[in-house]
């Protein structure tokens, strides 16, 4: 079986066209054929080899839609022609604690689509049974490739965290994750407060749900809001102000970090303590809330906002992203 | 109305006695006759002025256990003649949302025992009626002291991280609030693992419930429950190596801080989000809870282990504390 994708060569390169085989399909596994696929900034991370765990030649791509095209002996819960989407994850053991919890995508054996595999920036991937999820009807697949990363990423929280309808909720870093968690949370019915650095997004952040933009680099409008957010999302990879966005919580206010900065949070002991707050953090999700989260999507019309790419134009859609130019997510189109 | 008491005169001052007159009583305040009084950390803090806010002369105490002898005339709940108990807090405002929602320990408006006004080492004291807690019939009065503030401090946390009878849990630093989250937490059905740096307290330690007690000085014994504990309560008021201790929690793990450390609490966001962890924080807890927890401590005989001082001897009482002797808590009896 030989597949036909995208790859960096090496460290840092442009992609080029790349033809791998692969082996006989296992017994548990699935193969796809990608329609749509998003490019997400994991992937330039992996291209980069920023996380050092990158082989090469390496083929990105974790945002997938597509439709199965070939099973093993011991698939379950899709079958030939199902669409399904295939996200960050594409293994779980199946067997641990976490997994028979419900929880595999926090399984220690779990493996990733792009992490000593190639990805989706091609014509065929494969995967689990259990992480290529059936998708619904009425889905637009067109722009439902960033909901199986991206979009699970900041809907997850929702969830762990509690957030209630009746809650006023900020979202730090309004970018891909960051647009769709405002969309997520005002179909929640929430009242949403955006923070971002950006001032001249701030009309199409109101347009996409927000009731409020706080230009997060002016000190004094965070003051505004002191005491009055029941849950913080934070969407951004850069040291922030711990503190003033803890003071931003209600009692009782869960400030919920899915943005890795590797600075270490200097986290007030007190202000914790004094407000019953919490700081907590999660990766994607499991696949039973990736269904979840499309039902939702699908009931609500929620999708990103995407530029479509054909797939052979990799490159120019990287560069467009490299260079800050997305509004707000990119999908290739095979 | 006269009330005679043992009062700091001046910061770092020994105490004396102190007679001082209250005003009326308050249509909502109750009266209490002092039996007993615990001796907590903080009245060390707030004699010595450590928070900058004590007030001279200054009648330290709040963790009182007494019987109502004057009721104002809009008292509800509590009569004269009722055993109670008062800690920390001595009123709140009982109509703001946090009041409303059953949170009076987070009002705004609240006033501590002994923060602006006399505490509890003396013959009487005043509070609000919503912080007289009617003490059960059963209860032991001469041990109950330390529930009030050490106690509930302890206990709400485990509510409020909805701890499970199945968790594995661990508790940090063993002295006058560790002890007693043992205890609650063996009672609560959980596999308990202490972590303290004095080797001498261990078999005290696993006598109370533990069922481990793991030396915090030496990272290989930390090392040996990594991705265990469901539950990590800090009682200490030092610096950690908070990364180790997150790292030690199992995935969904919560680790929950009553230690009011002073330097950032620097957390990875890494280990957060990988795990899906949290970390929080709490100070008291609400009149309801603190209820609870007395009903709870009656149905399994949990008392803190106190050595009884005399009032009059309040000071070689504060010595015993200041040098580190005390196992595990102080009350002093009128």
């Amino acid at each position: 079986m030989i597949v036909n994708g995208f790859a960096a060569l090496e460290q840092h390169s442009k992609l080029t066209p790349f033809a791998y085989n692969l082996e006989t399909l296992g017994p548990e596994e699935v193969e796809i054929k990608v329609f749509y696929c998003g490019l997400c900034h994991s992937d330039l991370s992996m291209i980069n080899n920023d996380w050092g765990m990158t082989q090469y030649p390496f083929v990105p791509g974790h945002e997938i839609v597509g439709e199965v095209i070939a099973t093993g002996s011991a698939v379950k819960n899709v079958k030939v022609g199902d669409k399904v989407g295939l996200g960050w994850q594409s293994k779980s053991c199946m067997s641990c604690n976490q997994c028979m919890d419900g929880h595999h995508h926090l399984c220690g054996q779990g493996e990733a689509t792009i992490v000593g595999r190639n990805g989706g920036f091609a014509d065929k991937v494969r995967s689990h049974w259990s992480w290529a999820i059936p998708l619904p009807n009425a889905i637009d697949m067109s722009k439902a490739g960033p909901l199986l990363c991206g979009g699970i990423t900041v809907f997850s929280p929702i969830i762990l965290a509690g957030v209630k309808p009746t809650d006023t909720v900020g979202v730090i870093g309004i970018g891909g994750l960051g647009h769709l968690a405002i969309k997520f949370l005002k179909h929640w019915g929430c009242h949403v407060i955006a923070f971002s650095s950006n001032p001249n997004k701030k009309d199409h952040i109101l347009k996409m749900g927000a009731s409020k933009v706080i230009n997060s680099t002016r000190p004094e409008e965070l003051e505004s809001i002191n005491g009055k957010l029941n849950f913080i999302l934070n969407t951004a990879n850069v040291k922030l102000d711990w503190n003033s966005y803890l003071t931003a919580l209600a009692p009782k206010g869960k400030f919920h970090t899915v943005g890795a900065v590797l600075d270490p949070m200097e986290i007030s002991a007190f202000s914790l303590i004094l407000g019953e707050k919490t700081v907590g953090g999660s990766p994607i999700g499991s696949p039973a809330i990736i269904k979840t989260m499309l039902d939702f999507c699908v009931r609500h019309t929620i999708y990103p906002e995407v530029e479509e790419f054909p797939m052979e134009k990799v490159n120019d859609a990287i560069e467009h992203l490299e260079t800050g130019k997305a509004r707000f997510r990119i999908v290739l189109k095979n």
